[in-house]
């Protein structure tokens, strides 16, 4: 079988609280993220709730980028789904680990499209 | 334990390869798909590829969808993330189901952000 994508599904626990509060931070460590990781950007959302908390995505050639802070768990719940042989999203979660601070962490790597 | 979010895994297998190959129809069922969970959607990002295939996401005060297509295998991956009480992400699978008209599928629940 062939799989199309590969999509690591990131929780990160006790994060930097001022880090993950900021939608320009946010947005600054998941761009940073995308380019460590080989991936081309193509559009992006990046928002902030009130009274916390942000979402963003990040659309690339190779599929998405996603992540949501819940600054008052200091919680983020990120997705670095990725296709194509030459992305690399574990770069992209190291930089993301050590932008974000996280004092507790989990990662699955999930194989999407499974296909003949 | 409170669970801060819920997230549908989707693979969808052997859908109309009309529909999943363009993007109108591609934005039009997941914005669809958004308003059957109770959603609000913020702003979105729809992108079609050469040759082909089409990636989108939703971004929700509630979290996000996300598509990515792959018409040359009939497959679309699909992300449906929620949270708060009054989201109804199943209502969103039935409306994609449906429209996309895939012959197989699989879908795995996960709850993301496990916090005291």
């Amino acid at each position: 079988m062939r799989v199309l994508g590969e999509h690591l599904i990131v929780e990160l626990y006790d994060c930097d609280i001022d880090i993950i509060s900021k939608v320009d931070s946010v947005q600054n460590i998941m761009l940073k993220a995308a380019k460590a990781a080989g991936t081309v950007a193509i559009d992006s959302i990046f928002h902030h709730f009130q009274p916390y908390g942000v979402s963003g995505v990040i659309v690339i050639a190779e599929s998405h980028f996603a992540i949501h802070t819940w600054p008052e768990h200091r919680y983020a719940s990120i997705d670095l789904y990725t296709c194509g042989e030459k992305s690399r999203p574990w770069a992209a979660f190291k930089v993301i680990k050590k932008m974000f601070k996280p004092k507790h962490f989990s990662v699955m790597k999930m194989e999407r499209g499974l296909v003949p």
